[in-house]
């Protein structure tokens, strides 16, 4: 199976159904299959063969999901870029991945045209702009691309093909691309169904950034079971309740910071019909039980399920269902858990030799299964480091209870998860010390009920220079990062940090004071 | 993945779980792990390898579940013999697979001794009574082997590895081993859960025969699920309904033979509380709308699904929802249907050079996905005819309407389908055929209220002989092939058959008088 077989079994079952619902574009599953085969004919003719990359850097948007197929069903590798990503970020992408095209829509059109500028062998670059407007000067129009192309067949790529390079901060500074099959996707996908997750009848609203696999998840569960599809272009509570009160959303994947500002939202007193929706599914952050309150207050008829996993999972490991928030089982504190493995996966807590650990006994948390990515494109050694023996290396830390519920308790990686972007600590501090007046610098999550974890920075100044401004050190790692990364707060010290024997930072100790009293698990 | 994963994960998140429940005995998961682990060792201990062939002869029980995944978990393949078979039919099976060992219950422990007695290369008959009585003489108890064996780890096939070889009847008159793998059926397992059934929580009562693969897409759904398995040894009416109330049943697949006996049968005016049963699945083969009528009043609040496959499709490639059953979709006709293709696999209705025909044209149905079979064990050249280019061709004639429902409006192989069982015309033919007074013979299916499709033949005496006698042609038939498949009435004529322009007989026409004013179509 590929992930062009839903779209496949949607033209065969169920051709008038909706597929996309966008700014009052309303498009049938007939229409879609016309132009994902006109997207992948006009792919072809600018040279796109099996395998070759095509980057995206968008906002939400239907044509987004028709990119996903479209790329598929030419025979490509499909390269969601981080659209918050910065400059330098996205060009180390762009150069790694070697695409032969690059599609922008309007907000990113800028910054395309710089990027490919900068790139020693440029893709050619697609304008997918809302509307029929002339694309900028050296770009091809996305709509003029499908109109003059000619419907080609689905590429039909086997099962171990790759599908898609899906880019994530790397522990050492060096993102990583993540390459994953079409057998991976939908084996996630199928696991997701067969979770009860996203089956027919679903109306899915893209809300999450399209780029990430967190909403990936939902997208191709939902185009394998052929339910139909609303967008945001990007987050904000009011257009989320907007877009769920008019096309009758079902389910809809949000981080915790996304709910908090849900539950948070100021809403005017206006009387809503959300009754369609039924789920919300989050993502594995930390979100704090009053957060998790008042959005199931506000949302009283909805089931909040947490997915926990990551991309190189396809994404998803675990997952609690929501009668594990409630009740009983929340008195006995699963909610505080990342619920148990999914039907598809083998989940275990090993030691450093990747011995099984006793129950109760906090480890790496190691998952197995044909969700298991293919490996980091040009990253032989990191993938042979994350994937052993068919185990991928989650870098979290965790433990079984004796009921097979899993319980995060920190990240090896040393990972922040803010706003439920991941930030690794390593690429910040090595930000931060090339400012000439850091000696030494170290970073950190910390409690925070908007984002659930905010970076913050522990910074000691070289000796003989000006203490640093914590508002100079934040500028000057927006200049370089992308700005979800950079710090919130910064601590300038004078005292020198606590070592371990081995002559280690250790953050634990740094941490510890703004976490008393509260847990770092997920969930 | 493969066949013991969804027992792993029960051991990990379920292990108090109720497993099973037979004839009064309960066992949890970690009872069924460590008997499972057990066997295993047991059947290594017996000589058996990765690879080997374990044969099964036996009744429904909670042990043949044992079986099932003892065999997986030591590393072997199972081959599940049909005990309505006649010794001949089970020792060409035996002889075609050849297991190093057989298991056989008391039922069958006759009829064992005689096969094993007959193969070149016998194997070791393993006696699993539903008792602690010893076995009979050369053959090694059940219970004992268990209590002699360590527990051995699973054997952790790989998803290409062979899981089962599933025989069916041949077209030539000759068996064929259906070689599924462990991925063939976990495919066809993730497919039933993300179409809704099965899930979590499910009871399911193994009430048709293990040996079949119409029963084993329940099995190894509710195995992935972690649902909990009763049992009858043989169906009836009473016993089913006994089961399901006793043992909460959710879920059971029965052939329509059942059904009708269920719907019709007198129960003595009984109360019973069978508020736990919300679905059955029924096997396609055709069932009268009267029939689905009846059973449909006497349990109101149960969902009737269609399932159409073979055991070549580890066996599902269509589903017929209930929604599909009643209101409009009745009177569109779609419960003539036999439903749209699965969520994983690809149907298309080809003509005689493989070219998909347009909607509403009969042609071969013709299917595609990770559940089509690995091959007919040792027949490579019916392999080949059978799969092409990895779309297996069902043959079953039928047309797809423009919705995508598939209907099944002729059997190419010339197959009859009587009480849930596949009968080859040519099987019977051959037999007919050897009979001294028999110069040429005809079978065909004819409507059956009880069993859906009965085997009826025509026979045309040689010239010179006493024209047979019914009875005896019928009884002749039972020394030499199962009861299911024998004749169940004969037309003795003195007339040539009808033949076409080739020579062939037109079954058609003789079949057409039986059958005016119905369908044979499924569903």
């Amino acid at each position: 199976m590929n992930v062009t077989h839903g779209l496949r079994r949607a033209l065969q079952v169920n051709a008038d159904g909706l597929a996309t619902s966008y700014e009052g574009r309303r498009r049938t599953w007939a229409e879609i299959g016309d132009r994902v085969a006109r997207l992948a004919g006009g792919l072809r003719s600018l040279g796109v063969g099996n395998g070759d990359r095509v980057a995206v850097l968008m906002a939400n948007a239907d044509s987004y999901l028709e990119l996903y197929l479209g790329v598929a069903w030419a025979g490509a590798v499909v390269v969601p870029l981080n659209n918050r990503w910065s400059v330098p970020e996205n060009e180390a992408a762009l150069n790694d991945s070697g695409p032969k095209v690059l599609v922008v829509d309007r907000a990113f059109q800028e910054i395309a045209a710089r990027l490919a500028g900068m790139l020693a062998d440029p893709p050619v670059v697609v304008y997918a702009d809302n509307d029929d407007g002339a694309p900028p000067a050296g770009m091809r129009g996305y709509e003029a691309l499908l109109a003059a192309s000619e419907p080609v067949p689905d590429a039909m790529r086997a099962p171990a093909d790759l599908a898609g390079i899906f880019y994530t901060g790397g522990t050492t500074g060096r993102a990583k691309g993540v390459m994953l099959t079409h057998a991976n996707l939908m084996a996630n996908a199928r696991n997701a169904l067969a979770e009860g997750l996203f089956g027919p009848g679903t109306v899915y609203l893209h809300a999450a950034p399209m780029f990430h696999l967190a909403n990936g998840c939902g997208m191709y569960s939902v185009l394998l079971s052929g339910g139909s599809n609303a967008f945001v272009a990007a987050f904000s509570p009011a257009a989320v309740l907007d877009a769920i009160e008019r096309e009758r959303v079902t389910d809809v994947l949000l981080v915790p910071t996304m709910i908090q500002m849900l539950a948070d939202h100021d809403d005017g007193g206006r009387r809503r019909d959300l009754t369609s929706l039924r789920r919300i599914v989050y993502g594995a952050s930390p979100i704090s039980e009053a957060v998790l309150d008042r959005a199931a207050a506000r949302f009283p008829d909805v089931e909040f399920v947490q997915a926990y996993g990551q991309t190189e999972l396809s994404p998803i490991a675990t997952l609690l269902p929501w009668a594990d928030h409630v009740g009983e089982a929340r008195r006995r504190g699963r909610h505080r858990s990342a619920g148990r493995a999914t039907l598809s996966v083998d989940v275990r807590v090993v030691d450093e030799d990747d011995r099984e650990l006793p129950r109760g006994t906090p480890g790496q948390i190691v998952v197995r299964g044909d969700t298991v990515m293919a490996g980091y494109w040009n990253q032989p050694d990191a993938t042979a480091a994350a994937v052993v023996d068919g185990w991928m290396h989650t870098g979290d830390a965790g433990y079984m209870a004796a009921d097979g519920y899993v319980y995060v308790v920190d990240r090896v990686k040393d990972m922040i998860i803010s706003g439920g972007e991941n930030v690794y600590s390593a690429e910040v501090e090595n930000c931060l010390a090339q400012h000439p007046a850091v000696a030494q610098c170290a970073v950190v999550g910390i409690p925070s009920e908007r984002w659930g974890e905010q970076v913050h920075a522990f910074v000691v100044p070289k000796p003989g220079s000006p203490a640093p401004v914590p508002d100079e050190l934040i500028a000057f790692c927006k200049e370089r990062i992308a700005g979800y990364k950079c710090p919130l707060s910064v601590d300038v010290r004078t005292e020198p940090f606590p070592l371990s024997g081995a002559g280690k930072i250790l953050k634990r100790e740094l941490r510890a004071p703004y976490w008393e009293g509260r847990s770092r698990a997920v969930g």
